[in-house]
């Protein structure tokens, strides 16, 4: 179920949206190549990730990721790639609030809804503007943005995302985008 | 010629202004403990750096810097670290302006002045807000905020400021602080 060229620039011109609140200037060129990932799911606004890299290299990555009110970016980890560990990553809040699940002792009361059943890790962090979390390589983890949507920075070692490993079979990490 | 508890802490409150005009919200945490490097010079206003890092892992790293107007961070380069390649870097200006410095063909006419005779490659970017520049590993440079200052994002593999090398042998990177 891909998205569609308008459902694209849709929510690139949202993201951008959220970027201006959170005071992060970007260049003409990065403002016309948000990336959009809707993981072959069809519903963007349940499950969906709006980010932009801005360096990503042999050695380290970062990026700026969007996330909508409510959206949750679906659970997955970072494998080992040829014989080197997977990607570490750090989140950084810098607008919004957004909460992220990694294995441990459950929330009694998480504040996020899993939006279905692949979602297995219930150890909560609550960041909001100024709050980071690193998770260390191979880690299971999902995050869902407040009621306002979030800005996060994310600071890591080299990202694949082709290889990441989701716990739902259905998810295609890399989009298919029709026209119209 | 160390710096005096009472110069650094005007410092970081100088730094912390600069942060909140480029928008960068920081934990009470993080505003205490600023760091100011004066790298034993004596003469902070000319040479020196004010920065937060972030995270520092043994695989990835991310700081935030902080120029005065006019401020130099002084020529340097990240060497191997037991067999491992040296620091790689991204600057990322977030606010102000920053003329940066690196081997090739040198500027004409360059916007920053150096400071010293400590100073040797003269191939000049400038970055304006949004703008940025991956620097390989142990490459020697330096750079110069323009008149308004500037906040930078930096994006590298792990840092050990401990080991820079810097052209100016009088350079001490890790700072010795006076009572004061």
């Amino acid at each position: 179920m891909p998205i569609t060229q308008s459902q694209l620039r849709e929510a690139q011109q949202r993201a951008l949206d959220y970027f201006e609140r959170a005071g992060i200037i970007l260049t003409p060129e990065e403002r016309a190549n948000i990336e959009v990932a809707e993981f072959g799911l069809g519903h963007l606004e349940v499950e969906g990730l709006e980010l932009l890299t801005y360096v990503n290299t042999q050695r380290c990555c970062a990026k700026e990721l969007v996330l909508f009110p409510g959206q949750t970016c679906p659970e997955h980890r970072h494998p080992p790639v040829d014989g080197h560990p997977g990607k570490e990553e750090t989140f950084r809040c810098r607008w919004g609030q957004v909460y992220l699940y990694v294995p441990g002792e459950p929330a009694d009361s998480p504040r996020a809804t899993p939006p279905n059943e692949h979602y297995t890790v219930f150890h909560e962090i609550i960041l909001n503007p100024g709050e980071q979390y690193t998770i260390p390589d191979n880690t299971l983890h999902w995050f869902q943005a407040g009621p306002e949507g979030a800005v996060v920075s994310e600071f890591s070692t080299t990202s694949r995302d082709e290889l990441d490993i989701f716990t739902d079979p259905d998810i295609q990490r890399l989009p298919e985008i029709l026209a119209g």
